[in-house]
């Protein structure tokens, strides 16, 4: 009784509020309208006062197309939380932010009549090449003009007449270099190292091979299909086999953001997660770089869409040089963060230590891009270390934040580019929609997926112990949405026919994949009976205490090249980067004794005891916990430095390796935020699924 | 002998680490250079490929132009940490963050020649007004070009010339429609209320009456020197009086974060700190409005720089109604936030509560911006409703996540400008240095700053009961640093000759003030005997439970204008607005019946112990908190509904408005961080000065 009352005062509130918010955002379209229609009034006045207003008027309505944005994110917001509320589980907010996009989309384009800006003028010049900047004399002043871009000649007209779709349109590079990085690193910051590490080689396959596969199979059919369409002669431009290959590595970015927000919420099985987030991960980095190495394609000679060797090695070669080149970048940056945060004490000092994680993540970003990398994969790299080295090294309260900061500014910017994409559909004004190429294209995602999953599967179950069953299968091939690296890549250059073609189709796809493939999910799981409600902590210590079959599979998957990575990274990079580890001067040949004694830190010599600052609390704690969960022979990092000193020089045993691997996230939940800080709550350390999921 | 060998391992690090950084700034500014290099090359391609080719530079340009920046403040982070350690206190962050971006002024300006870019090109037009957009036909393709802003006919050679030197320079509007809204929000979010409203008339006419008189005075005195430099022959172009008040406007707008971070360390007298924090807050907004209305005299006729009343009554209307539209504004933005977050259950989702607090905060500024308003403005008084009211409505993890987030933006901004303003010393290109009116200018804000503190320090001790003491006084004058306000204001426009000689005078008090009165603030602290370490917790305390003494003084203060709002507040927009207070049943009219049910929240009834859902417990841990620390007779909100409801109606009692007055803090922290999470520490809830540092 108590509870309806409440439930529907909730109700009648959120109706009030959404009224609010709808008339709020009618009054920013308003305002937006009314700021575009005054330039009119003050064409007499005098010249500079004609700049100056032109320029507040700019502002204003810049300032009113932005606040459209921000009504819908906030109505998205609150719709969200109604859904959570009622656990919905139909439409993700991303489906959602889509939508309300679209309907302000309608508005926009149907519902608003602007009247034409007549202040645009066309000049001519006799100068061969577009400069970019232009200095132009208007009547004995000068005024100065930046480049933005070439229009085509039958669009000219359009830029005129349009005055108010063109302003909501933002600048492709935004996405590119605004809105993409934090999502990016958000996803490679809070990578379940754990479960990535252990189906590291089959996540690898799916994101490489795999991509690689289905970029080109789509191509190949979507080829075909434009031949056909030559044929039946429903094309009206030009349509390359680099263009299909473009296509093709364009919506092979999977981004399963709704999947596994289900996943997430419905605990589904670990492994299944891994694979689809780090497939994922992976494969929209390989994507960004494909496509550019085929943009890249440019074979010699007049006919610059044949086939010719030279072109084509440069392009393989330009993916390989921009890839492991931004991964170094991401690394490096990476690894300098945590060098800076383990041997200074900054750590004291939380908000400073924060902005520099910050800032030094950006400037991957910054860096690469001023390199001529790619942004986007060195910050996806960048995450990753900063996740496995960074964060052991900065304080509790600095992991909070830092997790915060990136999981906000990933939420903002995600929801922002569906919003964006759903009132694209209708503001976009150079769409070409070509029944036949959307259908084709349509077949060829499903296709080009199926290509990827199931041929890669059977490979990859021949060397696997833990098989991917054919439920996990289907399942991932039902997840392969298309996201926000699908549209940012389509919405980059829209120049020519064929990339307006492609990039109304991928539209399409990207609506279709995230509304039904999202959509079904929580059916498509009880479908494949695909067990849910797995706790992956509790998954774990069973795995540990029922004996050691599973952990012999671990082993059978961690095959030599990852034992190798795993060792160099326990005996050497974890205890130079971290505070973590054994001590380098117990793996470091004696020769590099000084060395080794300036890289190690104070921490890892604390089983001499000689040393009680600030940290080594910390320590302390870690080897209580040794002593609580000792039937387990749990052994955290701090401890595992003591009890492994001798033998870690002569490499690491298979079963430390296993017991790493499996506590590798428990350590970081506990120091996070139980033993450093007593604070979160008082229940056993290892059945905290909530705060997991908080997380 | 342990600690000294932490130490010397730190300072090794540190030096290495900073060399290091050296390194990569170097670095970043060669990849700056040779980014601006490459295009010549280019230039015999095609000509699609020379446009895409072209963007790509330049976005290369601009990431290292960036990139610098982000160097730049990742040194002065380093550089701040090593000062924290060492405790010096001779220079702040901001302080730091100048003298790093004048060195690197000096390297770009001096230290990297880039050859001319050749391909800017000039071309005449017949129109007479500069249109926003510019379709410039390059021999049959269509360029879109777009308006940066008029150049003076000078100045248009240098454009070619100094391409480096222009990338770095930013838009103008970039300081204040990105860099500003966060720290003005900032300072409005973590405005100390109690504190703030015991000392509010004098607050309000510092910075009300204070920001004009100063202004009046620097503007009269700098017309003085004007009319001198004139008949010396000093001046070689147009300086009006309007320019004069203009410049009073923006250098009136006081700053002193390096002050206030000291009187923070030291905890300074908790009333000193309230005058100074409320007065810059608040004179910063005065500033800007002030300033726009001096821009809006425009007297009719042709000579517009003569006195007209109409012209003066009409800026003075132009100021009473953005300042009021902008508050408005703010408030109701405040205001809807607060209503959200009380009538949904958001606080379930801390992630789309903090979003939504962000979006909401953030929509008042480009609501402001969209009506005409003024936009900063908006957002402090938004800040300062969302602090009294909202923030009681999140939940404890959001009240955290919102405090940390704005605290990590505002020390971004901050720092970045203060970089910038140091960078432009050496990279800004019309730099007019006039010695005599740099010396008149020094004089003018000493006097401007004096006849604002004296004066009105003398006016206000007639009425107060805790008179301003004269070292407080002193004190005043000396903090009255310029900082970002100053520095934004004066960049916004520097199209004149007048505009660009007060922008570089500008640059010169900003780095005085900062240097010398912010570097010398422990000095004159000791000097004038202010006491310091007052805990402003255990003040109140103290100052309950020794008499009834200071308790009438903040009585005498709180004259009828602020009780009665004082009781609006409490008996009507609080209960609205949050879940504490009365019950609005009991407030409200009885014919206001079903309404005064509807607004009030189930938590206002709690007395009647009939609802038990998740916030109660709140409630709950609020009256285990009363009966604790009986003795003291604190009665938070919560339970404070339950024990004044039967006089509330009847107007609040003194003694209840003094008690909230002195606890208003104290309950936010309770809530925030003790009682609600049982998590933070075990110290007795009124002794945790470490903790109200941190926040």
């Amino acid at each position: 009784m108590v509870f309806r009352v409440t439930v529907n005062g909730a109700w009648r509130a959120t109706r009030t509020l959404w009224l609010l918010l709808l008339v709020i955002l009618s009054v920013g379209i308003c305002v937006c309208r009314a700021s575009s229609l005054s330039p009119e009034e003050s064409n007499s006045m005098e010249n500079t006062i004609v700049t100056e207003k032109k320029a507040e008027e700019s502002h204003r309505q810049d300032s009113a197309d932005l606040l459209i944005f921000i009504m819908l994110l906030t109505l998205t917001i609150l719709t969200i939380w109604l859904f959570k509320h009622r656990r919905f589980r139909f439409l993700h907010e991303t489906g959602l932010a889509m939508i309300y996009g679209l309907i302000v989309g309608v508005i926009l384009r149907y519902g608003i009549h602007v009247p034409r800006n007549v202040s645009n003028v066309t000049l001519s010049c006799q100068v061969n090449v577009s400069p970019a900047t232009l200095l132009v004399n208007f009547s004995g002043k000068f005024y100065e003009y930046t480049l933005k871009g070439e229009i085509n000649p039958t669009e000219s007209k359009d830029v005129a007449d349009n005055e108010m779709l063109r302003k909501v349109t933002f600048d492709p590079e935004v996405f590119f270099n605004i809105l993409l990085p934090p999502i990016i690193f958000h996803a490679g910051y809070s990578l379940k190292r754990r479960h990535f590490f252990r189906n590291m080689g089959s996540i690898l396959a799916y994101a490489f091979l795999g991509t690689v596969i289905s970029c080109f199979v789509i191509g190949l059919l979507m080829y075909g299909c434009v031949t056909l369409m030559k044929q039946v002669g429903q094309l009206d431009g030009d349509f390359f086999f680099t263009d299909c290959l473009f296509f093709g590595a364009i919506v092979s970015a999977t981004d399963p953001v709704t999947v596994l927000a289900i996943f997430n919420e419905l605990q589904v099985d670990v492994d299944l997660y891994a694979l689809l987030f780090g497939e994922s991960v992976l494969n929209d980095a390989v994507a960004v770089v494909l496509s550019s190495s085929i943009v890249a394609y440019q074979p010699e000679g007049d006919n610059s869409h044949t086939f010719e060797v030279m072109a084509m090695l440069k392009s393989f070669g330009i993916f390989l040089g921009v890839f492991s080149g931004s991964f170094a970048l991401g690394v490096a940056t990476g690894v300098v963060t945590a060098l800076v945060t383990k041997f200074t004490k900054l750590r004291d000092f939380q908000l400073l230590e924060t902005a520099l994680f910050f800032l030094m993540s950006w400037s991957t970003f910054l860096l690469a891009e001023a390199c001529g990398f790619t942004g986007v994969v060195a910050v996806l790299f960048c995450g990753i270390t900063q996740a496995h080295y960074t964060y052991n090294n900065l304080s509790p309260e600095s992991q909070d934040r830092t997790k915060q900061l990136f999981e906000l500014l990933n939420f903002l910017a995600e929801n922002f580019i569906f919003s964006y994409m759903g009132l694209t559909l209708f503001t976009f004004q150079n769409h070409i929609f070509n029944p036949m190429f959307v259908v084709g294209a349509f077949l060829a995602v499903f296709l080009g997926r199926a290509a990827n999953i199931y041929p890669l599967s059977f490979l990859l179950n021949l060397g696997r112990r833990n098989k991917i069953r054919s439920n996990f299968q289907h399942m991932m091939m039902f997840a392969g949405l298309r996201g926000a690296m699908t549209f940012a890549l389509s919405i980059r250059d829209t120049a020519t026919y064929a990339r307006q073609m492609m990039f109304s189709t991928t539209l399409l796809v990207v609506f279709f994949t995230v509304w039904v493939c999202g959509g079904g999910t929580t059916q498509m799981l009880s479908c494949q009976r695909i067990r849910v409600g797995v706790d992956s902590d509790q998954d774990n210590s069973m795995s540990i205490s029922d004996g050691s079959l599973e952990r012999r599979s671990t082993k059978q998957e961690s095959a030599w090249l990852f034992r190798i990575w795993y060792n160099f990274d326990h005996n050497y990079l974890k205890p130079i980067l971290t505070h973590s580890g054994p001590p380098l001067t117990a793996t470091l040949p004696p020769c590099c004794g000084p060395l080794a004694h300036l890289l190690t830190s104070p921490q890892a010599y604390e089983n001499e005891g000689e040393l009680k600052d600030d940290d080594s609390d910390l320590i302390l704690t870690d080897r209580d916990m040794n002593l609580t969960y000792g039937d387990i022979t749990v052994s955290t990092d701090g401890s595992g430095a003591h009890s492994s000193g001798g033998a870690a020089f002569s490499g690491i045993g298979a079963d430390d390796l296993d017991r790493e691997l499996t506590y590798g996230d428990h350590e970081l939940v506990m120091r996070g935020t139980r033993l450093v800080l007593p604070m979160d709550d008082s229940e056993p350390p290892f059945s905290d699924p909530q705060h997991r999921l908080r997380m």
